[in-house]
């Protein structure tokens, strides 16, 4: 069992959603986060808009800069069904910019559902 | 040691929190989330209300229907004190009802206590 | 691959972040969270401030008190750095009081860049 976590932009929450439970995947928790990916490594971007800019884009992210809003999702799902999931996740939030967002694939031990103490993959 | 995520109503964590406070777990982090359960399960009784309301029913659920404010907390625990805790989270959550919650046990490597820099279960 | 969980207290966030910045962790989440550290483990000091004090304080333990507001930041790092960054984290966060904070470290078994596609840590 697996917790596919992503990390997605606000706005593509509810097309994600809809595409999950189209495919079968009802169940998940959505929970409010501030993120930033790795935007160090655009550096070679980052050359080609002049000296200047390039030294204000550094020390802008050097003071931290500023976190943006983003959702993490929560998706419990089989170990054999994870690329799946994953690959919905990409589909439908692909958009080539940076900032499209992460996906991390963690392992589960057990799940319980709380209504029948039913375990395991029973219970997700 | 495990991490316990707990997905739980909203109205129930002060219980949820006292009882485990009384069981000596008076550690926790709490988020506010929103989720859903496997609703798809239910279709069996969905089938007894009727032809149409069945249809609205699963096209609501299609369209990705409204996830529900849950409170989702954390509680790291050593591995043999994990059935425990599950237990006290049953006891107080479980009211028979599709919502109830659902709980998740993760393996967590280690745990530190920033003021003092103990490790493992020492700091938990 | 490794993600490291710190809760941490709000008014450290902004200075966490740089200093990681700072050492090339660009890439991170924070939640809003509220929580609580083990505060059982201070009845010794509870002791000195004579035996009405310590049952109140007792009481309000076992009631289930009040949660504090926290942060709670992910950070998926490498192996061989989690080391590092839990230094880091703490050498912020460490003020020698109660309520400094906790770091987890848990297994992640994959990372995917949305962009790209991208696997494992060069996804991080």
């Amino acid at each position: 069992m697996k917790e596919v976590m992503a990390v997605i932009r606000m706005h593509k929450v509810a097309e994600t959603k809809r595409v999950l439970v189209e495919a079968g995947y009802n169940s998940l928790t959505a929970i409010r986060a501030v993120g930033r990916g790795k935007m160090l490594k655009d550096l070679s971007v980052i050359d080609k808009v002049g000296e200047e800019a390039r030294d204000m884009i550094l020390e802008s992210m050097l003071k931290g800069g500023r976190l943006i809003p983003k959702r993490l999702l929560n998706i419990i799902v089989p170990d054999e069904e994870v690329k799946k999931v994953v690959e919905i996740i990409i589909s439908v939030n692909k958009e080539g910019h940076s900032g499209d967002g992460k996906i991390f694939v963690l392992p589960v031990n057990d799940a319980v559902r709380v209504r029948t103490s039913e375990r395991g993959e029973e219970a997700i």
